[in-house]
């Protein structure tokens, strides 16, 4: 069983990622996540924290003269501005006056209701773990699990399909085009044209203090058929997915292939018709499903589009309350990213790679790389062979 | 802990559900519950297994004297027609000739996934239980966690909001307004004008084999604040709900508030406000955030969208493969509805009913009614005077 | 995952399992669990309901022509004597007079703890399901789970090894030869002397309204080397196996292999020295540690012992409180067994069965049963290759 | 829900645990924990590490100013022998020759079952991870949930009862006393003549480089009537106690109050008569239950006994077979105690308060100490009132 669990606060000393059920025998480096650090952290939009962050990881547990042991992972990527934060942030409670509270709840984050639920008197209680900082810990351990999808060739990455309401235009690229375009984008933009007004958005934005949303997609290729079950409603791989995506800060909404398209077509041109060929085995030539039929993949890549609402931390503070004196203020400022949809895609990636990673090892067991591998290959040819 | 388990196939003996978790001292009947499975089969567009069905549970374990004791309940619902599917469903194996093997995957279903993944060699292996008649033990589940949270005056209901591509126009109604004209529709539609059009597309599409698809709001009124936590991914509250809406057979997009709305507004209008008087206490004047921040309810309405794909068991079927003979043929044909958004509501006001119902006991607690209630009244009470 | 819930009270319409995980095309009857209903209620000093019952399983889901299909399994135990019963234990509330309150709470029951914790004032509500009827369900699992064991050459078994505090001589036979000898005793019991003795002590027991408890050993052979796992706490398989018996209705004490024993050996005579031969392989000459080192399967035989309290349902009961007036009075008397070891034996085979069924589909993964026999077979196969 | 993972290699960076869903304002102190960890590291017949150690906690998530904030709460101990083990230990794969091939697996530890399982060619990837050190990290989450228990008067404690087969002669002393007297003993045995002849044993054992086993009784004082549930096998309290004693590293058994002693009293002396009086309410003169009836706290001392096999790594190490070379050779040589019973118990304690801890948020609910004690305060009060 593949599981994580994660810690840490946005200005505490360190986000921690413990990631179990790896099988042994992976080769690993710290590189392998720091790539993906890095591009958690680029992006055109982005606030100065990012460059303070550099984030950078390092393995405490779990791997040994650079393979993994089958040991529980567990990673850490320190905060470099500790110096700064460890008067407010220290865990004693010898520090004088370090309690400057926060007071002024920023619409559309935790900060209210985590108050109210959790009985607290100083926002930071609460901003400080609902903080978009802790994705650093799930691109951590996205990164080991799409090193151990790589070994099975399966491929998972993103692409910015909409900012501010302006969709990228990719009507008769394929993929390979899209995925390409995006690379060279700063905004993973797969459309130059699209990318420029976007840009301007996000110039005018940023001037008024303001800020902006988007809808990126995730797409895994090469899935073999049949992770996730049909079986039991917390089985279904759908669901999974998407439980791990609306859970990254400032995702609502989720969907799958066609998505809410689905409402236009009629079933007769709804559903990815099937074919077979000795070369190519069963397979589709449409694919609205999205990658999964029945809750399991069918083979054909996944895809997801998420939509992520602009950040609430504005420059430009909105109405709220001093939970103190109950009177009217602008909410607390917090300064932060204009746009950060790209760093949100490979937060995403890191995602679906976690809930693919679980569902392989669910499926194909093993304890080693060698073991899992083995057990796959097996089916493969097996499922090749299914209905002789 | 609350957690349910189902089992059951289509045309098997019957559908089981096992629910645990609910407090001791809830005055339930089976009438609570076959009041819900009427709603999830009734509906303008349905087919003809409706009428054979009418469904009606059996408390066969966990109820005793007209209330709940603490035990799990477990709840049955016959199959009426199951004399007529003996024979081809027994468990045992003495019936001869009995596998007529079905061996045209249907697009758009489990079928093919299934058959691979489990090494099956009939369809009806894998189709019996991905059928969306598993819904019903979903419903039986969620018409007793509705109970409960209607002990906390928290309601859960659901409109139709959009049918093959017609949206509802509800401008200027209040949600009073829209439920009460939705009561007052056979497709729960709170729009007498996009009523008419959706229902002569339903008409067309069934008299072409065909079906339609659509998109239906699923409210919960009157939640505390501070279900779900921030403090875990696995906890966020519209991740669990995000991951019971879209294990419903046929949804395939889900979002919360204004969803993929969001990416077209920017920031300073996005997020709703914090206002405060004595006599509400803490409120917002819009709920764009569909009355979830952080991962926790907020105390407005939460409010989810889902899309359901057009049925894909079309009367007129699609393109597939002979699994045996490898030759392309029509899909196998399996009657069913035309348009099941109705009833794909309910299943929805059931789903997360159940998942509020598992947030209300991980945050209050308590092994009877009168237990949770009280620590409901104390919470609600703390929260009155927080910050003073 | 394999994993399964209970649901049913003791004198309710029937006890319901719903078992998940177990890969399809294994080959099932209800006999194969029927077979062990009946052992379940054999035995040498049990009372007068074991006769009522002849218990009988119905799968009611999963099961398709003499196989699993992968689909949760639900089975059945009707209770055959609920028309005497229907009154009192009816889920409608419409029934007059049927509450004839309990309230005298039997020491050694869950019947004190639960009223207080649930807040019932009819004992019950809280004996009903507490009682030992409810392993009938756990014996349907682990009934499946022995199938699928097999499967892989895996045999579990078990016999009495103390009744009353008179333990079996088994003194230099092998286990073949134990449980040979407890096959003939209907109080499962290898050794004939020994036999005579507890069997008077059950009578005399029985004669004065007492009852006797003791210990039985569960043993399961042929388990391949690395199921649990050392990495993390919960993975342990001995840990899971203590919990999994530790929660049979009684059961008090679990032990591995030497168990308490092992404070009155030295460290150089306590563990299981390491021998190599071509035709073993690893192998050990003693078990000391009853086939668990670091939390996994070493490969020899798990040998577990468990200490079963006598059944506190007394025919001349105890002393206790009459919960309504507070005045000291004898508890509800309840008739039962004398002595239930053999019973309780069998229940622990059911859970050890479910415990290593568990942990192979962890290791081994597969949805098919050829899937899992082929994954186990390459891993059996690298094992014997391993450090070569 | 309460939970906890943990990480670490024996001789790695640090040992890491995050433990989740302590509510928050629960004041905490390094302090609290490290003086749980100095027990743990104290007592006669440890061996040299336990001086290099000096193990100390950093809290480095989920404690701000001295109380805990609903996070989950991160602690690190450190190796602080860290620089004599990195070339070995690195996550690197650049440093040479660090892969000194540990090859002779010892008996009774993880190593063998460990490197099949794992498919691993050297034990150092097994033992490292499988080595007792990891229970650093349980007493660790063990002392905040020691701490958090303490706010509802619940204290857990422990006293060895048995070293090398000798057992501590506590008659007629109450556990006031008993514990009074193992305080005053380095190894914690409430027994001054019992003591004495321990010590001789465990000297002469470390003079032949052997070792010795015992038992431990682990005490929890007034828990709460009601803790776990007869409801469901994987609720019930001593199974899921029992689990988590038994996943600590040598213990081999588990018994709950009379334990096997079970075996030898009749039914009629077996169990704890019940009692009320208006001072005490509800009570028992006798224990002999250990606290938990139908897999519930009742209200008595939780009294768990635990034995502890004797250490397998051996001065004078035991037979075993060189993996590479299958020939005969004496296992791998690992200094270690001599005997660490009193260290266990302190394990036994902290995954004892790990699992009331637990209990408790299940029963009570509650995001911060406030709400919790308050639904705590309300329950005892309405038990107080029940029946009434």
């Amino acid at each position: 069983m593949i599981r994580y669990v994660t810690a840490g606060e946005s200005h505490g000393r360190q986000i921690t990622v413990i990631l179990e059920g790896i099988p042994a025998g992976l080769r690993l480096s710290q590189e392998d996540v720091n790539e993906n650090l890095r591009r958690r952290q680029s992006g055109f939009g982005r606030g100065q924290r990012m460059s303070i962050e550099q984030d950078s990881v390092e393995f405490v547990a779990g791997v040994r003269l650079g393979e993994t042991i089958g040991s529980p992972i567990c990673m850490v990527v320190k905060n470099r501005d500790w110096e700064n934060w460890k008067d407010i942030m220290t865990s004693g409670s010898s520090i004088k006056d370090a309690k400057q509270f926060l007071l002024r709840p920023r619409p559309g984050h935790a900060d209210l209701a985590g108050l109210i639920k959790f009985g607290r008197k100083d926002i930071r209680d609460i901003l400080e773990r609902a903080s978009a900082r802790e994705t650093v810990a799930r691109v951590c351990a996205g990164a080991v699990c799409r090193k151990l999808l790589g070994e099975f060739e399966t491929v998972v990455c993103s692409y910015t399909s909409e900012i501010g309401g302006i969709p990228a235009n990719v009507k008769g690229l394929d993929l390979k085009k899209i995925l390409s375009l995006s690379f060279q984008s700063d905004i993973r933009m797969p459309d130059v044209k699209g990318e420029k007004k976007m840009k301007e958005l996000i110039h005018k934005a940023a001037a008024k203090g303001d800020t902006v949303g988007g809808v990126f997609k995730v797409i895994a290729q090469k899935v073999p058929v049949g992770l996730g079950s049909h079986t039991q409603w917390d089985l279904k791989l759908d669901g999974r997915i998407a439980q791990s995506l609306m859970s990254i800060q400032a995702i609502k909404a989720v969907e799958f292939g066609l998505g809410f398209g689905y409402s236009s077509v009629p079933g007769s041109e709804a559903h990815d018709e099937i074919y077979y060929s000795k070369a190519k085995g069963f397979h589709r030539n449409t694919n609205n499903a999205g990658g999964i039929e029945g809750g399991m993949s069918n083979g054909e890549n996944i895809v997801v589009s998420c939509v992520m609402k602009p950040i609430p931390s504005l420059a430009k503070p909105l109405r709220s309350v001093n939970i103190k004196t109950k009177k009217s203020e602008v909410a607390e400022a917090v300064r932060g990213d204009v746009c950060a949809i790209p760093a949100a895609a490979v937060i995403g990636e890191a995602v679906l790679s976690y809930e693919l990673a679980r569902a392989f090892k669910e499926k194909f067991g093993g304890d080693s790389l060698n073991e899992m591998k083995t057990n796959y290959g097996s089916y493969i040819e097996n499922a090749k062979k299914a209905f002789a």
